[in-house]
């Protein structure tokens, strides 16, 4: 068992300068966590970034299969932590064990998955154009570029997965695979989990020769650590996952810098789900009962939870909501992941209430502990005119909550669709038929969202190559970015080209032998080949 | 020979809504040049962006040949310009004729390039992760993803290539290739060339059956106009070439919108050349008439001009120096684009002439005519004291003057090197030996700059696959993008994925057959072969 000690791990040393402290509540009693968490200080938060700085200079020179093994043996160093690092997450969140061995599978898997994306090298997405000495009427010189990491990564874990989009999440592995160092900022939720996955962190640094600073993590409840994360003129980006409000003033602070720096934000988003008539005729109960899990999963707190359900008024579709309804019903209150969470949905649900034109379905029977941050499901209906003066419904309430819209016409469903924000996925579910009949609502679709997933739901999010989880503002502050598959890394690299550079001194990656052995476009063409010349 | 109007382009119709025109000069004379061009305004604005919006869907449903049909015959269109768009281009700029020449070529080289890539196909990044429908505990869904069009762009072309990085330039036609409407800003400095190119691309969007919108141009030469187009709902990314102040400020209105929008703004840097001991033995004369050549390429009007020269004092740097200042004298002075640009640079360099600590070495013998707003070539020389106490040395004077500096020692290379801000470009002259003693150098400018040049010069940019135009702010407001060589068409696709989705639905790009036959990631493989199941 490791002791906590509270402090800011900086490089090597830990720090507890400020007096300012908090403990995390355990949200199924509301008693406080009896470690004593100290805020960091401006000169911690210099000092880890100044360190980051410094380590960046060596850490991007480590082979790839340097910073491979780096990850491997953090992975197994998050897994030797064992029933410590899951009984401190329960408490902490809430979350029950199951819950907290799979994401901490998801984890390690994930960075796993770096290694080996860092190891075959290919993403660097090399690229040579040779030289025409001779060419008319000028010549052409030698150039050649890959992807090059920008340098210190502060990363903002997210409350709602403590061990997959935290400490050692997406954010923080790809920034290491790609060779940038990691400034983590400890969620203030979960700071005991974080800690223990930080000192794993860094004993796996330790052990594979990492230089000092190339991770550091400071602890912070307040908006000041945050800001000064990200106002840090060594900090080069910004990985975030967390609400719009909270993202979206850090984003503004990042392009008010002096020098602005990419603020990736991921903020959540309504997720809506289409349910076409061919669907429904053929399987609503069955789509009815999956909405309600994807709707219940985790207790309603992933980014991709469906806050809206579409469908053409219809006797399938009065038995959809009913089946719906019936499954909120069944549905058991759970725990929050802290009080303020709870409080919010608490706040959101209570606004639907008192909405006119919004009738409440279905609601959890099983009582809602108070005590305990329970939240109950629930689940809405109104028709086209009520989502028409209801503009509210197409925010997100964080929770399990979700509204269904009954439409009079497939043009009211291309009507809603337009008028909504950005959205990190929408689903439909249909037949082939019903797809090809809906072309314009596609159409529409495809401008709004990251992701488009057909007869299924947008909770459980494969980690992969092809994922894409990031959509048009609010979703996220820049769509063009993912923080889930392996096309992270993208996040936190740059192209950097060399003109006329000796073979000597290039990267490897972009030598005559092409000794990593990577798939590079030289002269226009994908090879793996040397280069002829 | 077309007769201009100097209205707004807007689709397949022209505007003047405003009686607030403005003509351009022809800077070789200060005479007001015949064409009324005519500001546009806001609704003409909104007509343009909203016509783009509604073209975007049928746009990005072409398919990639025709879109190549399209940018290859908007360069045939261009090309039939003939003598009035190079007589067009003279007058409006100052550049002679060959430069003209020239340029037309690269714009419309650039243009059949992008085609290419479109045809190709490879670029979307195509990316395929089978189902495993029976995989424990969870089954894993069918995931494909690609890089698709995000909507209308603004184009804001730059000044100093009136042809290259215009209307015609890498900016639009990288976004036409990905399958996203433009709308262009001209610039008012030569808003004819931009009138008769523009009426080239519609005429090849008619003839090749385009939507109406996909191309749209509007005047203007206030501010209100840019930020009208950066502030527009529709817009989904703008690109813009030109000075840091103007870029930051739309910048700035492009972050602050309610939903933000990517800015890639390329603002110009002072480029720094090195030139290391073994270099200047072997041949520091060469290297000094190298620079500046470079120095006064297009009056030393580009965006990669080199603004600071670094090298260790000794007898060699000496000579080198003078060498620098016998080819400033010999430079003829020549004509700047416009009358205000030839005043910014003027002020900039009486500004220098009175700091103290700085000499001028060399200056154009012949005298630069004022009233054809010509500059004269103008080398300083400083040491290191000298640029410690004039910091003000970092920053671009847009033009023909440059600054060598004799630093004592190798440290202090490192330390200007550091203390510089981000910049498109760093230049080394040396021998293999060199550059293995600076290697702390490199790591220094490895932060600071998009492009290493080995023994060679910033200006005279190749446009090739690996070309990277795009350096750490303020070189450019996104060092992760270039607006020069293929990568350009990065800036404008985000990724869209795709969760089961059925074969018949599916982008071609993504369907198992691989029609399309592009290199696509499959399961994590790299191939062209159709999917194996």
């Amino acid at each position: 068992m490791l002791e906590l000690h509270g402090q800011q791990l900086i490089g090597n040393a830990t720090s507890a300068e400020s007096d300012d402290t908090f403990q995390a509540a355990n949200p199924t009693t509301g008693e406080s966590l009896p470690t004593v968490f100290h805020e960091a200080t401006e000169s911690e938060i210099d000092r880890a970034l100044t360190l980051a700085a410094k380590a960046f200079v060596a850490f991007r020179q480590t082979s790839a299969e340097d910073r491979a093994r780096f990850l491997e043996v953090a992975a197994d160093e998050v897994e030797a932590l064992g029933q410590q690092l899951i009984d401190t997450t329960m408490a902490e969140t809430g979350h029950p064990e199951p819950r907290c061995v799979g994401e901490r599978g998801r984890a390690t898997g994930q960075a796993r998955m770096f290694a080996q994306l860092a190891r075959e090298g290919s993403w660097v997405d090399a690229r040579i154009d040779l030289a025409q000495p001779d060419r008319q009427p000028l010549p052409k010189p030698d150039v050649r570029s890959l992807k090059f990491p920008v340098g210190p990564i502060v990363v903002f874990g997210a409350s709602n997965f403590p061990l997959a989009i935290s400490v050692f999440g997406a954010d923080t592995v790809s920034a290491l695979a790609a060779g940038c160092p990691v400034v983590v900022k400890a969620h203030p939720a979960h700071p005991a989990t974080c800690e223990l996955v930080a000192r794993a962190i860094l004993k796996a640094a330790e052990q594979t020769g990492m230089p000092e600073g190339v991770f550091s993590m400071v602890q912070g409840r307040t908006n000041a650590v945050g800001l000064g994360l990200v106002q840090h003129p060594e900090t080069a980006a910004a990985a975030f996952t967390g609400s719009l409000r909270g993202g979206r003033a850090l984003f503004d602070a990042a392009n008010a810098r002096p020098v602005p720096i990419p603020f990736y934000a991921e903020m959540g988003s309504v997720n809506p789900i289409f349910v076409l008539p061919g669907a429904l005729k053929e399987r609503g109960g069955e789509i009815a009962s999956g909405y309600i899990q994807s709707l219940t999963l985790g207790v309603g707190q992933f980014c991709t939870n469906p806050g809206l359900v579409f469908g053409l008024d219809s006797e399938e579709m009065s038995s959809f909501v009913s089946g719906a309804a019936e499954g909120a019903k069944a549905a058991a209150p759970a725990t929050m992941l802290h009080a303020g969470i709870h409080h919010a949905f608490t706040e959101g649900v209570n606004a639907m209430q008192h909405r006119s034109g919004l009738t409440l379905v279905g609601q959890s029977t099983a009582p809602a502990d108070e005590a305990k941050s329970e939240a109950a499901c629930y689940v809405f209906e109104t028709d086209a005119e009520g989502l028409r003066n209801n503009p509210e419904l197409y925010e997100e309430v964080f929770g399990p909550v979700s509204t269904v819209v009954k439409c009079p016409d497939g043009s009211d469903l291309e009507e809603f669709a337009s008028q909504m924000e950005g959205s990190l996925t929408a689903s439909i579910h249909g037949t082939e038929e019903d797809l090809a009949n809906h072309r314009g609502l596609i159409d529409i679709l495809e401008k709004k969202v990251g992701r488009l997933i057909f007869n299924g739901f947008p909770t459980g999010i494969e980690v992969c190559h092809a994922m894409h989880h990031g959509g048009p503002y609010p979703a996220t502050a820049h769509s063009y970015f993912t923080s889930i598959g392996t096309r992270c890394i993208d996040r936190f690299v740059r192209p950097l080209c060399f003109q006329g550079w000796p073979q000597s001194q290039l990267p490897e990656e972009l030598q005559d032998t092409n000794p990593r052995g990577i798939l590079r476009l030289v002269e226009g063409e994908y090879t793996k080949d040397p280069v002829q010349k």
